[in-house]
């Protein structure tokens, strides 16, 4: 069922440093940031050759990653990404499975456009999962 | 520098259980369990199109990853591993840019029987970033 690792996602404490340390220092393929209001996120994307890191920092007071980051003052790994290809029939195995979707079980449009849903991290070993519909 | 993303490692309580996850719920292709006596872990390698997702699971009483999952009971994602082409070159960067090398500073050999350092996570957004060499 999944495909691709889409994204891994890095909730960062300073967007800028964060950004010119992957640049700079790791020599990698940095993008611009952008805002993604209906997310509540600042987003910077670096390009690996095989996948893609998503820097994450908090937009608006009601940011999801906010409450991450009062957690954990350094940052951390927030959600890996998957890809699907049928996100409904993903959902729909996955709960027969007893696995929890957050949020309304439906799929919202993620940041890249495409139907996205986020997955319990108590049902997968502690980690947020993200399936995106490719 | 940094080249692709080699895999991404996540701690589990239950080896097997995440194992089946991946393979039945999930549709991964899952290997065999191995034990890695080296690094204290048992490790199950999971293959995605694009990188691969490392089970890690403590083995013998010394592991680097029974700390973890002591404050992470459900488990968490651990590190992540980004390639290198040449890591004494990439180290003698970081070094210079202010990065702490875990360990002795030198190399070891990794799972995957190639070079490997790990970054401090406080340098890197909260991640341990391991560095291999391919």
């Amino acid at each position: 069922m999944i495909g691709r690792l889409n994204h891994l996602a890095i909730a960062v404490p300073d967007l800028d440093a964060a950004a010119a340390q992957y640049r700079d220092t790791l020599g990698a393929d940095v993008g611009a940031p952008q805002d993604e209001p209906d997310h509540g996120v600042t987003v910077v994307f670096i390009t690996l050759p095989n996948t893609k890191i998503e820097l994450l920092y908090p937009l608006g007071p009601d940011s999801p990653i906010r409450g991450f980051l009062d957690k954990n003052p350094a940052g951390g790994i927030h959600h890996v990404c998957y890809e699907v290809e049928d996100i409904l029939a993903a959902r729909d195995k996955l709960v027969e499975s007893g696995a929890r979707v957050l949020g309304s079980g439906e799929p919202k449009i993620g940041a890249h456009g495409k139907p996205v849903l986020f997955l319990h991290p108590k049902d997968f070993n502690g980690c947020l999962v993200e399936l995106e519909q490719v």
